[in-house]
């Protein structure tokens, strides 16, 4: 790739990741804020809130997830072309409080015709692991932007 | 098992269940309910709000995985002894609109000392299965009411 | 369905297990041998022998799940689609030792288009739970009989 | 670490591995070798022979689990803790033939206390990914040298 292919690939990346995160309620009503993304990469930033708290009194385990699937979501889509989610686990290693602030950092591992394979780690503030998370993607009809 | 034990293991099981949730902000947040429990067994419900909605316009995989998570947690911690999560998977097999209400039945499928292992199928309100997890629990100190 | 109906898909069933097992020289080669089988359902057996141990003395997990693989391949291949896995787990929760007999029973949970999901119990000679493998499958062009 | 530290962990990597596939007959008996390894980390070779086909002509799934499976359990167990595999899972991304050979390479994403993840990554002759594997190890009581 050259200098200016690698550039595109950046903004179309950027770009992707704006409109995905602009129209996802579900992510935004969470908090989340996306750090940093580039082609097959994501970084996700939420604070873990009172209300993401479980009956143990730590950080939901759905909360971790949802946070790690959507850095996955937008790792996955950067490159115009509209991915879902087929399969994935997560093992929780740590266990998380309110008022942390959470990170999740999603890269692609592997990439071929309509499938995916993405890593997401979580990791609290203090640089911590908290969850280790693989999601399994799949293209679908549509694009993001129109090119 | 006398119908004796039965009665205290599902008395046992429903008080579990309250105090889980009674205490579970996150579950609450999200609109869940507890519609069916006994030792080893819990059917959640929640119905898919706006703000539960991803950037494709379907139902975040988040939130089906806490749905499924939270139905789980409280399968696996009916028998008074407190559980956590240590590694769960989620297939998505069919996507969910916004307005939709899914119902999460968690089963024991193996449970030996410390160790469970959690079957948890998701359902829309048409009956059809939308997304399929696997839980696998481990027990931690302490237990939900004194006895 | 009718009788005549179950009775064609057991008899297909049936057939699809004997040309698949017939051409698996993996299962064959490791003494592998088929109990029982019907639509989406599979029980295989096998002998634990001095060459499937590992460093630790006990069975090796690649041989648990092998065997529990091919039974989630017979009972996914009983309808005459022909169908490759996708993704598997695998939770490894007893050791097993050499003269051990393990059995891998495969039942489908969840079937629909092309996919399909497989839960597999993998016991030993007393009935004790050893391993509990899920597979997911596809399938590809083909018939195992022409019809 | 000093660069003495660092030698000392390599050699006891090295001992450890060696011990751990010399005892390992499964993995002898399969044809698997030792190719690399350091703490942590491990890469294992495996020719496909005829008797790992399944009944598609192709590779045995459970055979390239095996080969993962074994360079995990090398990576794992090179700190002289005895360690055993507790889940794993594993997607098959592309079909392989007989004659080929296969190369796991397992790498350490995160230990912790008892408890490690590992990634492993199964490629064939020509550097393409057949299969990703990620295995959850466990320490249990024992050294596999005297110190």
């Amino acid at each position: 790739m050259t200098d200016t292919d690698d550039a595109q690939a950046q903004h179309l990346a950027e770009k992707c990741a704006e409109i995905m995160l602009r129209d996802d309620q579900c992510s935004m009503a969470h908090g989340m804020a996306l750090v940093e993304v580039s082609p097959g990469y994501a970084k996700v930033r939420m604070p873990v809130r009172e209300d993401m708290l479980n009956g143990h009194g730590s950080c939901h385990g759905g909360m971790m997830f949802s946070l790690a699937d959507t850095a996955f979501a937008v790792a996955c889509n950067t490159r115009n072309q509209k991915c879902v989610a087929q399969h994935c686990d997560v093992s929780f290693v740590s266990p998380v409080v309110a008022g942390d602030v959470l990170e999740a950092v999603a890269t692609e591992r592997w990439r071929q015709g309509r499938s995916g394979i993405y890593d997401v780690t979580v990791v609290n503030r203090s640089g911590d692991t908290v969850a280790e998370f693989r999601g399994r993607s799949r293209t679908v009809a549509g694009m993001h932007i129109e090119t």
